[in-house]
């Protein structure tokens, strides 16, 4: 399946179980803890880790951290300008669903005892779309999150390492009867069933989200683009790896 | 799998793959085209289909109708009262995220086409809440839609049936190392990892969305959980089919 | 005036100072410390009362308590769906009238500084409506709030009875220039006054509020309908009594 | 009871049948089609009346006009600063249950067929408040309309008289035991029981909205008020009638 | 150029140089520890000075004072009626913009360690506008700042004196090519640029916020806006200080 | 005062009248008709400008266009977290503020009839925030804006060139007694008065908004700022249009 003889398949001639260009810029920005542009082909997405020494109320009192994210597309990110959420003075379904992917998929790999009484936010911010932005903030904050926390602990702020573990996350789908990973717009916007997929690198699924908008999958197709998206994640951490030892 | 020799493994002593008792009334309320409650043990979820003569700005005109849900807790639905969100003047990430998924599992059976230019809104309203609220949701939802379809049918408004097939929802997850299907509230607040499945009754999945809180699931663990929750989902258009037959 | 020979004038059929058939349901769901579904009619609301060890920043530290209300109408429980108040982000000046009314209602028969410092609210939630929504919401609140305070009766949490006397409201209005009770929608949305009377069983008026949209009210009208109200409490009062001592 | 020999009974010394003084000021502010400054007392609400080309939707096309109302309080209107609704981003409930009594008892005076497609706006803005706003709102923006209306009968826009008679509107109450008319922000604030009546000139009651906050008021009691509100409405028709034969 | 031979040139026969007739009212309203009531010709903007004894978060414990100012505008103190910001649920960025330059020209006659721990709050509303609301509210707004920190004085809440020196505003433009003075409505919708200046008594700049809508000013044009505008101040000073003797 | 023998004075070393780097990158991002990411210094704001064909309702039918600008921070652009606009539900006063500046400053520079019947949104997103954020992104945003506008042009969508010439814009600051141009972040927080200058290139000024927030600016210190400016945003026309020449 790794070859795409025709490249008449995919719209962007890639293989179906072929990553678009996979890119994890560190220290993209300055103020931040930890800040990273990471981009899934033509998708862009800044990610950055901002430690606080709070926690929210619930957790008030009990030693424990908090890791939470936030999501944004800036208003021209897309092909046609969308609304700017804080002008319209909400954030829309879409956002806050994201929003909260992106937070449970990173406190998954936190140990928030040895995190200690600071929260740590990760804003994602897509400056460019082009399908995957999900996935890409995933990927991306993770890095983020791995930079905030080494300042932490070349500061002494905590003891043992909080972080048990690398995640990232990448979508799979089944385009024109194929099933293929890491759908681009052109694709995503014409696909019968997509997932998205969070794993850790111990080979275990954090979340899984699949919707068929058009056609039901079969549990053969299921089976299928879970190994894709196996695949897919695997090269993923071997570039959160490159990115991170290169600092 | 299916005897509980001790009944010590669930707070309710159900078997790992027994459903709580299901039960579907229609015509609950009498206003609304179909109004149905559906309970899953002590979830009781009130779905009403509402049937209006326009379609959102980005159907006008083309001939196909529209299906979309709206869900919302009463503030005491829960053991403690949450803020009710008209007060607060915001629908919360939670309620978004879960009317989206009831929206999209219920367009999955609809021909829009041969809707016609008309728009059926699926109100979810949690009475009571156990555990499960959007699946029982789906599941009452399709209920009620079937029954305001059948209204369009016999007012010949529509002339061909819309309705493609059934779609049903359950939630299964790994509680205390153990698979099980369908889970209450004090199997839900304890679980390692959940996952909601809405499918159709040709055996295609529609959405598939599992969370790992504490322990990643491995791929062996999913297998178990999607079996399990196909055999429940198989219960569940059962107790849909009875119910329709009844009235 | 007991009798209704042709049935003519009112479109149930009912004779003009015959309530609807009331009931009063005890126990409809099982988190809340009292949980009424009060009927009057085809008129269903759904009143909770949930008791909070706190209180409003202006009582804090009085050793006083306090009693609110909460008003709601599901999207369908109307003849055309509504729109849901949480999705347009406010309540509507309806509602919060009506809330504000029960509220009231209730603080005048609670002795607040028996209660101690804690917060009951009743939350009023109209599963179906045919007028007199907020009568009966008021009649069934009062039975929600006797057994949240029985409640703490039991524990111990209170020392005197923090009820002063029963509550009823019922509505009254001039439909085709005769003074009728309890108006339901038929009559409603065709009459040229009406008034809502919020009474306590020492026949003391605690709230009452006449809007005449057509022709304004003479003072012989006032007074029949007043003497209809008075009547029709009465039995309220009656029902009221039967669910508690049914309990 | 119109002599009030020691001037113990209420802090203002008037007798318990006196209103406060009343002003009428027409052509406050310039631009509006109706403009007065209403004062009972040192109550002071500005009222203007607007007219616009326009109808509310449900109106288009009927050939009928709408009167409706807005009501604000000044932040420093009052003894201690209110947060301005505006900052606050909402209309609180009094605010609102007080701008919609204002609309009704408006539109209860206007042959809306007879006004045609135009819309008239009662602002009520209080620039100093001292009891009795909503009341002193409705008496002066009745003076506001007839102006409107006057400046539309000139320019031909309207054939026959949209004014069906007056509208006034006092408060009266138990205040320490005793029936009193037109009560002040210091009897207001002490008082078991109060009622607001909004009459036409024909005699009829158009709104009349009683609440007892402490005692409820027994039978006796209301039509010592009713009476009280009559004779005090009758006092304010002739400031209304000698107000606009001032022009 | 102090003289109008044929006043031809403004709308209002005024001189280039000419302010309008300035009036600045005390103690317009009874409850604030300063009210003024300051005419700009046909420009009235109220103008409150409320204090309380707290101090905004990012001030709490330093043992300064805070000053601030809110700003609105009468629905209908203009030509056609504005909608009201409260009903809408926000305020403009207009007047967000006129309340922050309220809110820093005052301060900057402050000295807030003087004033110690307390909130003077600046409510400008208008109640009817003829361009320059703004500059009006600052000018009139000072005075009641005076009032309201003479009123701290008498009760020997501050020690020293915290007011700094005066403050005054006023706009010019160029109009029909010749620099005017204090834009009324008729020159400010005609006019190719204005500018606000904000000045203190010692005849430094606090504010000064040029805006060029059709022509872009050139520096001479500009040179000779400040200078009609620090003319103009001075006369503003002269009436500030008239008013505040009358007292 | 070109040069800086000692470096003391500023916190960056550079001369009173010293740029700081300037660098205008156009198609940063690709889906908008202009993308320019513009920095000075450490400041760096995306400028995407997006060519819709509609115009708001006021323009409707003139035959005119319009342009607009929205402007935003992102979370942590700055030294520490902001708020998410989106999140708080509605852009503070300062963002309000901004973008209607660089709206009415590049709506200065655009013949709106040439336009046509168009709209364009100029979205200046804040990446990474060192002081100046407006006068960058009104720089950048004029280089967006041309090339959108030279993009209608290829198309043949306008006849005539819209663009009447280009407007830059640069801070100029009193910072510990000496005149400086272009504050960065250390000099504006430290600051007694600042000015932002909007410029075109014929030498006129569009906008000037000066804010002595300590010490009230003197004319001699005014007439050195606008000297500072004008010589400042000579420069920044020299970057634009090399930025414009390199494409």
């Amino acid at each position: 399946m790794s070859t795409s003889p025709s490249g008449a398949l995919r719209p962007s001639g890639r293989a179906p179980d072929q990553l678009r260009p996979v890119s994890i810029q560190r220290g993209f920005t300055r103020h931040a803890e930890g800040s990273v542009l990471v981009s899934f082909g033509e998708t862009r997405v800044l990610c950055t880790a901002s430690v606080e020494n709070r926690v929210p109320g619930f957790l008030r009192g009990k030693g424990e951290g908090w890791v939470t994210a936030e999501y944004g597309m800036l208003p021209r990110a897309t092909h046609t300008r969308g609304d700017r959420e804080a002008a319209k003075g909400k954030q829309g379904g879409r956002t806050l669903e994201i929003q909260r992917l992106i937070g449970r998929s990173l406190r998954a790999c936190v140990d928030r005892a040895a995190l200690g009484e600071c929260t740590i936010t990760l804003d994602c911010d897509v400056l460019q779309a082009d399908g995957g932005t999900r996935t890409a903030a995933i990927t991306g904050a993770y890095v983020a999150l791995v930079d905030a926390v080494n300042g932490l602990k070349k500061q002494g702020m905590v003891k043992r390492d909080p972080i048990l573990g690398a995640v990232a996350a990448v979508s799979v789908g089944v385009y024109r009867g194929v099933p293929v990973l890491d759908l681009d717009y052109a694709e995503d916007s014409d696909c019968d069933t997509d997932m998205n997929l969070v794993m850790n690198d111990g080979g275990g699924f954090i979340e899984l989200q699949g919707t068929a908008e058009g056609h039901a999958f079969r549990r053969d197709e299921l089976d299928a683009l879970l190994a894709l998206g196996e695949k897919g994640i695997g090269e993923l951490f071997a570039a959160q790896r490159a990115a991170l030892a290169a600092g």
